[in-house]
């Protein structure tokens, strides 16, 4: 079995194999909010890529979350801070989600035959479920518009590092291997490794040190939302 | 002065700012063999995208060279094997080059100002000239196929770590981040850090040990091929 890590949704077709298990990664904070979702109780969730598609949402009654550039867009009720998540009327709900980079590596994935979200929040079970499948896994890093970032690479190092030292798992991708290195550089103190990053610097700005470091705590939501046709729903 | 790092052509115009320097780097081998040309008295290089263009030069009476997937096409007389350039016959010559990868990210900085070639071979040379320009600095990594690999990165890491330590350079780029970081883990001794990488494995199968023990050398060839119209030339 094979790990392969992709930075960025862009360059996914490079790496697309039909039987392969894709974890889309988007740390600060998409895959982490709905990670989070899942875990309070929501019921299922549908990525779009444009905010026009969560307000036709919106307009048809669901709940809907819309985030640009780490803000929420006005008009919606939730964007992509895991805290707007923890809050019982979400519980049951199906809520419409469009998120910078998270969702655009959502779409660039559909066509794998699985997809699973992944943040630290959810490491261990996922790691745990990829043990069982014994399939090639594809860590799919959201990114940024485009760009690599360092909070998705430590993520997918860190996954990668845990199935190669414990499940059997093998890796050919400099890309997984950077990873690795990277993950154990900075897994003893993420936030300090992180506080250079372009992203962290970001949501600085904006006040989100909360959100950042609670995205950084591992196995604080042990679900995995899966694909489903156009829904995310609780594994 | 800002410095980034690009980790595949296909990436680049993310990157792209009309006043930056480009370096366009692919360490195994088409750009240590290109700075290795130079050295060995070349008069000048034409980069091309397919081997087509290279066979029309060679028709034309050009030397010329083209490589895919690390061999030399059958018919040319060179291929990106650096020791292939080491030689009388290519002193004074005009040679075109068509290579996997190296190649295709000189296309992709070619609207560039300032396109210049980097690698280990040039490394302090390339770095005194970027100091001296005080411009914003984009370090393109060939890659390969479009993929992330890990010499082209520590390449980048060098650079960066140089610039940013004495030459008054920052980066808000987290590539950049990350690629100082691998440089430090790796620097002390890069062909055993790379001992499981992609490239050096491919290499290894083709009995290419001292092409890259060689590629890895700092500092062996003082020059710097820069882009003139559709020429490098030697700076």
């Amino acid at each position: 079995m094979n790990i392969e890590v992709c930075y960025t949704p862009q360059a996914y077709h490079l790496f697309h194999k039909d039987e392969a298990i894709v974890v889309v990664i988007d740390i600060f904070r998409a895959t982490s909010a709905i990670v989070t979702a899942f875990y309070n109780g929501v019921s299922k969730m549908v990525p779009v890529a444009t905010v026009e598609e969560a307000r036709e949402y919106q307009k048809n009654g669901y709940m809907a979350a819309a985030e640009r550039d780490a803000e929420v867009i006005p008009g919606f009720e939730l964007g992509n801070s895991p805290f707007g998540y923890m809050n019982n009327k979400v519980k049951g709900k199906t809520i419409a989600i469009s998120t910078t980079n998270g969702t655009q590596a959502i779409e660039a994935a559909r066509k794998s035959s699985k997809v699973v979200i992944g943040s630290f929040l959810n490491l261990d079970v996922l790691c745990e479920y990829l043990a069982a499948q014994k399939k090639d896994v594809i860590l799919l890093c959201a990114g940024w518009k485009n760009k690599f970032n360092l909070e998705d690479t430590l993520f997918a190092g860190a996954v990668s590092d845990k199935l190669i030292r414990t499940a059997g798992y093998d890796t050919t991708c400099d890309s997984c291997i950077a990873s690795m290195h990277l993950y154990n550089l900075g897994k003893n103190d993420m936030f300090e490794f992180l506080s250079h990053s372009s992203h962290r610097r970001r949501l600085e700005k904006l006040d989100l040190e909360r959100d950042i470091k609670y995205s950084l705590t591992p196995n604080q939501c042990p679900v995995i939302p899966v694909m489903e046709g156009k829904y995310l729903v609780k594994m």
